[in-house]
């Protein structure tokens, strides 16, 4: 894996949202054509054979690279997105932020009991949005579900939010 | 063109988000892994030969099948969001809207002159946010500006707001 070309194309961004906060910058890797290959041939490597039927991407960053590793995956897409955003009806899950809590959602009949689903996001910090994701997919009983990351906040632990036995992954590995 | 397909999995709720609009549900078409296939390959087929360098989705929905498309043509794949999103310097283009305005940006390092530029979006109604992502666009003086949809709504004749020449296509025509 040509870990050097995405780490070398990744932009950090200083006190972005708020200060204090380091934000890593996938859109630089995306723009870039050659990084965008890179990250669907290594995405397509990791999860090639693991019988993936359901990429679940996370708004809207985890949209990106969801659809790409979906199509190229023979697996369909499915959006897991803020309330209000999705026409149809939805399961929902709750999940505490810092400042009150926030909802995510999926369609109803988006997933059944017959798909391996893969949960997507371009970046592991704290996990709790992931956790949601994963706690929202678990309750259409799937056959499985595993949960990808671009980037790894490593130094945040954002992986022991998760029960032991998950399989999780992410490219690359940063420290904040 | 399999355009059975695509029309009999496309998903339409009436009175979404607000009363008395027919929503046309893209998802419905992005998780059937036959259908995502199907898009990609059409949209392949249309602008494998154009030159394209530069995908633009237009948040959110245009993100899924703009990164596909991307990473398909071997280009490169850039947001179009609204404000605050983007960590880093942003173009930005404001635009009426019914109730007053909005606003979308892109990264000020995202697009160059050498650029040939597909602008992608899942659907075509009025046009006012695919006008303003065009004129966005053409900001940054590229090469040349495509524009795309999934689906467009004939009846509300989004096209009329283009100037007369520019390369816009859709996968789909259907009537509200």
């Amino acid at each position: 894996m040509n870990k050097e070309l995405l780490l070398k194309n990744l932009r950090t961004v200083p006190d972005f949202p708020i200060p204090g906060i380091l934000f890593f910058d996938v859109t630089t890797l995306f723009k870039d054509a050659e990084c965008l290959k890179e990250l669907e041939d290594e995405l397509y490597e990791l999860y090639k054979d693991k019988g993936i039927t359901k990429v679940v991407g996370i708004e809207s960053r985890g949209f990106v690279m969801g659809a790409v590793l979906a199509a190229r995956l023979g697996a369909g897409f499915i959006p897991a997105r803020k309330p209000g955003k999705l026409p149809a009806e939805t399961i929902q899950e709750s999940f505490a932020k810092e400042y009150g809590t926030d909802t995510i959602e999926i369609h109803k009949d988006a997933i059944t009991e017959d798909d391996v689903v893969l949960i997507h996001d371009d970046l592991l910090a704290t996990g709790g949005t992931a956790k949601a994701a994963y706690n929202l997919v678990k309750k259409f009983n799937p056959k499985e579900v595993l949960v990808n990351f671009i980037i790894e906040i490593t130094n945040l632990n954002g992986r022991e939010i998760f029960a032991e036995g998950v399989d999780i992954s992410a490219l690359i590995e940063v420290e904040e």
